[in-house]
């Protein structure tokens, strides 16, 4: 298992990079669809491997809840119960767990929730954030961090991030299958520079084969990201891959890149498909409207994957009006098609030396968006 | 546009045949999936045809409220609406608007009725549904019956039948399509021996070119419906399709192949399948189902469909638990998949001439079952 950056862009921090793993090689950069539940919301492994995703995110709080890491084990693993053929990538559960608000309660030895499935009480420690990740086996797996909200003051910041260290080193120790699941560390510090440099310069201390970017895309205005990104990066190692976690809008996707990030996850495409809206080169398409009722032409006229080969916007439409699930899987299917294609579109551009005039052109026809992460 | 009868079991009435339509041909006896809304729930038309699925059928008065019979004329008619490339049959409303109870008002010049969806007011003659169809498109139409409850009174049957056969000649007078949309006549006459004779010899007087037996599979017991075919069947020519409306379990596919009927339509796999039951060669399971949650065996160990080759029942089972969408996909693929692989082995056992012994070796196997039509 290791990464290699294999082209670096001459006018930015783009690369180019291949990331192997137990379960195949991942081409960098890459967007990775979130099978929340062990499923890409509508989409069979195989409609996947069509599209080109080559890894997947899967979240460890949902898996734990149900149907429990245990009986994931027993199934022979995630990729198995899920016949996933390709990496995998599970979070830690962090995440969604501090975001459970009131129902949850935080020490330095780890974190007492309720379930908000029914109330259940359960108590998650570093060690057993990884004790469950060793059992759902994914390729990539991840710290447990602590996640504060974009509004935190500076003090409870500082806090997260030495909790976050601690919990880090304390994760590293817990892993016991280092050879095949790489742990990837998570850097967090809000949005104030001398915290993010502390939090890296800890994180990094610790020697992860990857490192994450955490607390980002939690409402903060776009351009406060990338100028977390702009002074995080350059401290992080050329020869480890980046994960940014949680972006994936388009225009987010190609700045990440620009900065350097190598991968990227994000509910977003999956989640405006299922009200009925797509992306498409000229921006988003809430497909559902009554002015495309009788709009004969494809989701996206320059989009040739098999939605758009074969229904028009009337079709669709139709299904969401009348409630039918086809919907769902056509807008789905095409938004994670597009966004993988964008992924490809940006490697050329990268391999051309031309990456941001492709950011400007296709920002140019896409429109740029404040408010989606 | 022909049917042709290529053999008949020497045994019972079975009979393999091929009907010719504007979309190709349909060999029978066959299932047809149902697809109300323009779409068999959850299915693409390509797996549609991955599974040998040589014809739909849709529903004339949901597609009339939704989207419009003119929304889909303008589309370029029902299968290119759908993408669908193989024959449809669509139903002339009859069945659904005599299902909405005290919503609607009949005469003999038609039947008013309040739309379930808005309480829009529609009056809907023969001619109508005979408009309706004609702009649908699909390869095979049926006439405007009247359809009477199951605990109907003899005088209240006598008078639908009158009706029904009024009716048929009306439709076949507005039908403007007779070279490329074959019109069926639709026998009614409840469980009532003489009644069914005199609606099928009024029905016959009319010659269409295929012939339905409507108003059965409404609460009355198997034995009964099984008692009317037997009486009825033999007064169809041989020549001319028999179509079986609306049923379509494992059991009374056989029985009524046995009986010489070529089609059948049903919404029984679907619909069980949206509830986590399959059907499998041992009889259905509730796979949703807690006894199942660490059953890592398929959905139906004889079966070789998509589902049951790449997804254990755990797994389903769990789709089902999280609410996920493929949950809905995979069982409704292999209950499509398991019905549509029985009529191959039922015209298998048509050519050999033992599907009486086929249906015994069946039903011993997958239990016997009062309830589902
Ligand atoms: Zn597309
Ligand atoms: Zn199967």
């Amino acid at each position: 298992m290791s990464f290699k950056v294999l082209y670096e862009c001459s006018k930015t921090g783009a690369r180019i990079g291949e990331l192997i793993t137990a379960h195949g090689t991942v081409e960098t950069p890459v967007f990775m669809p979130v099978g929340t539940q062990a499923t890409v919301k509508t989409m069979t492994p195989e409609e996947l491997i069509e599209i080109g995703a080559q890894i997947v995110l899967s979240n460890t709080y949902h898996l734990y809840l149900r149907p429990g890491h245990k009986l994931i084990e027993k199934a022979g693993g995630l990729h198995r119960f899920m016949n996933w053929p390709r990496p995998i990538l599970t979070d830690s559960g962090g995440f969604q767990i501090f975001s459970l608000g009131n129902l949850r309660e935080i020490t330095d030895e780890g974190v007492t929730f309720r379930s908000h499935l029914d109330g259940s009480r359960h108590f998650i420690t570093p060690e057993k954030a990884i004790e469950i990740q060793n059992s759902l086996g994914a390729d990539i797996i991840m710290c447990f961090d602590e996640c504060v909200p974009y509004t935190c003051e500076y003090e409870e910041v500082v806090s997260s991030v030495e909790r976050t260290a601690k919990w880090a080193a304390r994760c590293k120790e817990a892993h016991r299958f280092p050879e095949r699941q790489l742990l990837f560390g998570i850097i967090q510090g809000g949005i104030f520079k001398d915290l993010r440099h502390r939090s890296t310069k800890q994180i990094l201390s610790l020697d992860f084969p990857g490192y994450a970017i955490g607390g980002l895309s939690v409402g903060e205005p776009k351009n406060l990201m990338y100028q977390v990104l702009d002074y995080t990066i350059p401290m992080l190692p050329d020869d480890k891959p980046r994960y940014l976690m949680g972006v994936g809008s388009p225009d987010c996707l190609i700045e990440g890149v620009i900065r350097g990030i190598d991968m990227f996850d994000c509910v977003l495409q999956t989640r405006i498909a299922r009200n009925g809206t797509v992306l498409t080169s000229s921006g988003k398409v809430v497909v559902r409207n009554a002015r495309y009722s009788e709009d004969f032409s494809p989701l996206d006229p320059e989009c040739d994957c098999y939605v758009c080969r074969n229904f028009t916007r009337a079709y669709i439409r139709h299904l969401f009006k009348t409630g039918e699930i086809l919907g769902l899987r056509l807008t789905t299917y095409h938004n994670l098609y597009f966004t993988v294609r964008l992924m490809d579109k940006i490697k050329k551009a990268i391999k051309e030396n031309n990456l941001a005039e492709f950011r400007d052109k296709f920002l140019q026809k896409y429109g740029y968006e404040e408010k989606e992460n």
